[in-house]
């Protein structure tokens, strides 16, 4: 199968987006979008490095990448639209394996009726895929980590860690309960679209979505806003079967695990019964655990753990280092 | 330098584009845009396959990786607006040298008003450059390549195979004349925005950029006009100092070097005094190459070459061979 073979077959056959005039088949791709704001962003993803094939199908590994991607968008209050896909291909993998990266993708796209309206295939040493997203949200509602002010509730969606211990089930080979509710955490994740849309009548709530941790998060929001935060250790919801993990586990997986891609925020007391409307309209767990304060001097964050309050570093992932 | 630090030294410190709402520093990046359609085109570079350090600085990397996704949004008719850069970084390339591949695209995006809205740098085996760019064409008149009709008027802007000429001569070591020209078309070529942005006034024409070569556009444009299309071999523009290669050099290189990122295409008898005029507003050379026809039996695209009408067939580089 040539490039243009390959295209032709991950190719749409049609387009669900009323805004898209042109997708895949010529020099770009053509939208209009009158009425409402554009949101865009874009992640890559390396063999070896974001994924493993021993840990994920080909399926699961196109599947997450646009769940992370979808999040950002989720993040900003948007609705998704479009995506565009670049992928390398090296001859370790087959033609047929990359399509099941996109048919992972496609599953997920469909169920938020997104569209594929570019992108690129090549050849390389490494399997590489870069997602750019496209959403929209009604005019001056994205949703910005710079609003939060300080006696804000701070907020959590879903529980945290598990896809963090997902993977921990998919290397380690000790007796465990529940692995599939974990690895289906972390191969599938479900970015909380609905969740954020329905916060639209909130004029000013903070967002972020937790690709990095949470304390990595938090860090984010309390640093472009200039605040600070205090989190209640004992309020970061875990999952049932979470507790058969270590407490050193369990504590490393909440706050620095990651790739939950739960969502993360703050917004006025005033507005909170707002928000646990949208939360239950949603069927989305919610949780407070926190609250905004002033800025800090040494550490934007602080958790309350066992009456001590302590600083939270946060200890995301960055390359580079 | 950690990947926030690396951000941080690339991120704009002020933005061009009045319809951006949000540039990088949050999940997402937002603009807003009520009056026009928007073009967007997402192209991968990796090391080894599309570009050598043997023959261009990260610079040069940086200048013509963007350049290629302007020129497709010049195919469609657009003005360049924003930009999203995802780098995989191997390590054996420097942060700085990194760096200087940004600054290349920065180069050309400044000339355009262009904004770096979003990116991602991760750690990888191989230096891989995505870029996704966007841009904006007024409602209606982006230029696809399937609206070639039989008896329109072929057209090619510049000269064809200086790119390919360029990248010979930095890698074989025969005494040439006129190197720099050749380089220069390589290294840092020119899309041509202003051209196709003054074509506005033309309701009907057919775009395609050359980056595969004119053989594989013109086979493109055919393809999805459903026309054929027979190209005049003397017409075909070649710059004042390609008679200096072989005649085989050539004729490869003109009709397959592609990377010239000119711009090809078709336009009614009618409207191709104001082509002429656009190209003359703009600076821009133009040639008349041919003709539009019925589609064909065997090959979509002849040329007619020393009296003798033969098939051309796209040979333009493909990948997943």
């Amino acid at each position: 199968m040539d490039e243009f073979a390959f295209i032709d077959s991950i190719k749409q056959r049609s387009y669900k987006q009323s805004s898209l005039l042109k997708g895949i088949g010529d020099d770009a791709a053509v939208f209009r979008q009158t009425s409402e704001d554009i949101v865009t962003a874009v992640d890559t993803f390396v063999e070896g490095v974001h994924f493993s094939r021993d840990t994920m199908q080909p399926f699961h590994i196109g599947y997450r990448a646009l769940a992370a991607n979808i999040s950002d968008l989720a993040a900003m209050g948007a609705t998704p639209a479009f995506f565009l896909t670049s992928i390398v291909k090296p001859e370790s993998w087959h033609v047929q394996e990359v399509e099941e990266v996109f048919i992972g993708m496609k599953e997920l796209a469909n169920s938020y009726g997104m569209d594929l309206i570019g992108g690129d295939t090549v050849s390389g040493k490494e399997l590489t895929i870069s997602i750019t997203v496209i959403g929209y949200v009604p005019g001056g509602r994205a949703r910005y980590r710079s609003v939060a002010q300080k006696d804000d509730i701070v907020f959590v969606t879903g529980t945290l860690g598990d896809s963090r211990a997902g993977l921990h089930l998919l290397t380690e080979n000790n007796l465990y309960e529940h692995t599939e509710f974990f690895i289906q955490r972390h191969r599938t994740p479900t970015p909380r679209v609905e969740f954020a849309k329905s916060l639209i009548n909130i004029s000013r709530i903070a967002l972020n979505d937790i690709s990095d941790g949470i304390a990595n998060e938090a860090a984010e929001i309390a640093e472009a806003s200039n605040v600070g935060m205090l989190l209640y250790d004992e309020s970061i919801p875990t999952s049932s079967f979470f507790t058969q993990f270590s407490m050193k586990q369990q504590h490393e997986w909440k706050y620095f695990g990651g790739e939950d891609f739960e969502l993360m925020g703050t917004v006025s007391r005033q507005d909170w019964p707002s928000v646990k409307q949208a939360a239950e309209k949603t069927n989305t767990n919610l949780s407070e655990i926190g609250i905004v304060t002033e800025k800090n001097k040494n550490s934007n964050v602080f958790i309350m753990k066992d009456n001590i309050k302590q600083g939270l570093n946060k200890c995301g992932y960055t390359h580079f280092r």
